[in-house]
């Protein structure tokens, strides 16, 4: 159970419609797989056309789930006409990315009027074992009644 | 002109070998543009398949090509036979990622016998103009005599 | 109870000796007040003259007993005759820093031979109530049987 | 001479102000020595109770002085009745924090109307020569016509 009350109802169709407009996730084949509010999860199956030289899923590509779990983490809670803005993220590479799918966590850790921090886990699933392969954490900020960052 | 001095002579080959098996490369229609030592430049065309929400280049995507120019800027001045791990990256995003084409640098800041520290920066190319959108760091690890990252 | 092994079984001597060592504590205020295997506790009580412009801790002194306690975290794990080197940190600063004392928290996420990677988080203690005014994570390095750092 | 046009024209003394109100900074001996619109740096000269276990400067005070340089350089842009908040930083520690004196220098990379992202350096001056020991980054929020960070 989420420890956040979402400020939009419709928190959950309003992340799966901006999920659906991410066109990169259809062309890496991610799906989003929960969303609560303050927390997102999207799965990514392997594939041999994400990796870097040594077979392993590219820590961009581990980045890229990341970054948008810890996006609509956030903004699940941001109120109704908002849009979301990533100002920065980082990620630790903790372990080779490799296994048979990926699935990244967002979760918030702070949620403010204009500025929200997620911590991004990443977890590689291997023969059926999850094993955490990258580690993050990001700075996300509300643009309240604008559909579009600042310039 | 590099300040630095290769330690391997064939470090430019090295780096495009290693590029040409990181098929996301591939898939995301990035090329490896520029290679010196210590100073790696990858150029990607925008393409409509790579967008977010509000069709700009996804942060994860503009991290990918950030983090392999850095990598294999690291990964220049590295002796034969080792090789390059990421620790650990972050990237700030300054500007929407908006353009006909993006220019990902990486340059070495500091090369240590195991841990290197890059600037990684990323411009969008619109109208023919290039503006900063991203800008960030990353810490590498040399892999001497290993061909793999540790366990 | 923790979930490390650790491989000195004199680590906490180890790094009470070391934390000892580090003069500006004393400067400070600051006490180690828990070392367990991968999780260490700094405590700082509040002080007038350790105060940003509004009054509230400067978030470098929140970083400073943050940067400590991860340290000693990874230090706790690794070999006897070895040393500890932060390669980078980072703190995201959720709250102003404002209590009669703070709490540091550092706990490894990962313990490699070479590379650590820690979880670091500062509480800041008001009226009683202990409320997270930072987070952050740290990258360490292990050099050992070496009592100094690569030039 | 600086690239930007600071929209509040007694920027360096307000500066000067907030920095004498950083009770911390007489703590330690530092002291502001250059302020120009989006660039300021801050001094330290080394003294024995600042120091980590090795003798170096401790990478927490190395910090402290890079926040507020970035932070003041941020400052210095922002319109008059504002006040400035450290959102998050990061410091790699590119070598040992050994010498007589210390120079912090904060530089504005990106000056948005709510967010800054700033350049943090440290230099450390061993026998007159500089080298740099620190180098980071860091984002800056703006609080408009408010004397207080966000609850």
């Amino acid at each position: 159970m989420s420890e956040f009350t979402p400020r939009d109802p419709a928190f959950a169709s309003k992340v799966r419609d901006s999920f659906d407009r991410q066109k990169v996730m259809t062309l890496i084949g991610a799906r989003l797989a929960r969303v609560e509010p303050g927390r997102v999860t999207i799965e990514l199956p392997h594939r041999d056309d994400l990796v870097q030289q040594h077979g392993y899923l590219h820590a961009g590509i581990v980045g890229t789930i990341a970054d948008s779990a810890g996006g609509y983490a956030g903004f699940s809670l941001m109120p109704a006409g908002s849009s979301v803005l990533s100002v920065e993220y980082r990620m630790h590479l903790l372990a080779p990315a490799q296994g048979e799918r990926f699935v990244a966590h967002g979760r918030v850790i702070r949620s403010g009027r204009t500025i929200t921090v997620c911590e991004l886990e990443v977890e590689a699933i291997r023969d059926g074992v999850a094993r955490r392969c990258a580690w993050g954490s990001q700075t996300l900020m509300c643009l309240e009644g604008r559909g579009l960052p600042e310039g």
